[in-house]
C-alpha cells in the first residue's frame, strides 16, 4: 500500500473534518492509504502536553509515509503556514516523495507587491519593509520550491484565482494524479 | 570542531552582511565553525537556476551541521520565515541538535490577537479569518516549538519587547551560550 501524508492548514477550518475528509476520500481514490493531521486538533486543550502530542502523532505519521503532498496556500499572511513548511522540511530530509500545491496563483514575489502595496521610490526587489523580495518565480520562499523540485517532485498552482482558495480541490487532484503514477 | 548552521531571516535585511557578519563572529567566539546562508544571497540573479543553486548550497551546508540555531522571529507574518522553518525540520529530521530563538516576546496566540485585531463576537479561539488559533504557550506553530522540544533543544525568547527585532542579539547570544555547553 502506498501512504501519503497531507499536509495543510486545513485542520484551523472551521469545517475542517469536512474539508480532510473529502480530501483524504479524494486521495483513496488516486490509490493511496493517508495519514496526517486529523480534524480534532483544533479542540485540542492547550498547554505544552496537547502540543507534544499532536507533535509526535504527526512525526509518527510522516515516518511512516512514503508520500508527501503540502498544501502551501498562504495562510494567515503571503506564505505558507509554517506548521506545513516544517513538514514538507522534514519529509525531504527523509528522502520522501514531496510535492505541493498552491491555491493562490501569483509566483511570491508578485503576491509580496500586491499584498504589500508598493510605496513611492521603493527598489524593485524590496518589500514596504524594506527587507528583500526573493524574486526567482517560485510559489514562495525558494528552500520550499527547490527542496521539492530538487527531490524529484512538483509544485502546482492555479493559472488564474479560484473561487474559494481555502478548500478549492483542482491543484491536490491534479497532484494526486500525477503522483498516483509514480 | 562544532559546527553550526545559522538560520534566519537575515538574508534579506538591507544590512544583511554586516548583521551575519556579527553573528558569525559571536558563534565563532562560543567555540563554533559556522555555516548557513550567505548575505549575498538578496543580490542574487533572479530565476529558477540561482535559486537552486542556492538551495543546494543551503542543503550541504545543514548536512554538514552537527547544530542549528534558528531565527524564528515573526518576518512579514505573524509567524517566522518560512525558509527557516523549512530549515527546521530539515534538520530535526536528519537528527541534528537544533534550537532556535525570537525576538518577539509574546507566545503565537497573543501574537495573533494583537495583530488581527479581535472582532466583536469571535471565539476565543478564532482568529478574524474565522481560522482556530493554535494556543499552547508557544512562541509559533507548534510544530516547530514541539519538534524542537522533543529533540532536546529550547526555543528561547526575550521576556519583554526588544528595541530592535530583526538585529537584537541577546536570545541569539543566550542559545549559542547554553548550546556550546552540550
Amino acid at each position: 500500500m502506498r501512504t501519503i501524508y497531507l499536509a495543510g492548514p486545513e485542520v484551523f477550518l472551521p469545517d475542517a473534518a469536512e474539508v480532510l475528509a473529502e480530501k483524504r476520500r479524494l486521495a483513496r481514490q488516486y490509490g493511496f492509504e493517508v495519514t496526517g493531521p486529523g480534524s480534532d486538533e483544533k479542540d485540542a486543550p492547550s498547554g505544552v502536553a496537547s502540543a507534544h502530542d499532536i507533535y509526535i502523532r504527526n512525526q509518527v505519521a510522516m515516518d511512516a509515509a512514503e508520500f508527501c503532498l503540502a498544501n502551501i496556500t498562504p495562510f494567515r499572511s503571503i506564505s505558507a503556514d509554517v506548521g506545513t513548511v516544517y513538514e514538507i522540511g522534514y519529509m525531504v530530509a527523509k528522502g520522501r516523495k514531496v510535492w505541493a500545491y498552491s491555491n493562490d496563483h501569483r509566483p511570491y514575489a508578485d503576491r509580496v507587491w500586491s499584498d504589500w502595496h508598493k510605496s513611492e521610490g521603493q527598489a524593485e526587489k524590496q518589500g514596504k519593509d524594506g527587507k528583500a523580495i526573493e524574486s526567482h518565480g517560485m510559489k514562495d520562499n525558494l528552500m520550499i520550491d527547490a527542496g521539492i523540485a530538487l527531490g524529484g517532485g512538483q509544485v502546482l498552482a492555479p493559472e488564474a484565482p479560484v473561487a474559494d482558495i481555502d478548500r478549492d480541490m483542482t491543484s491536490f487532484i491534479k497532484a494526486l494524479d500525477l503522483m498516483s503514477k509514480l
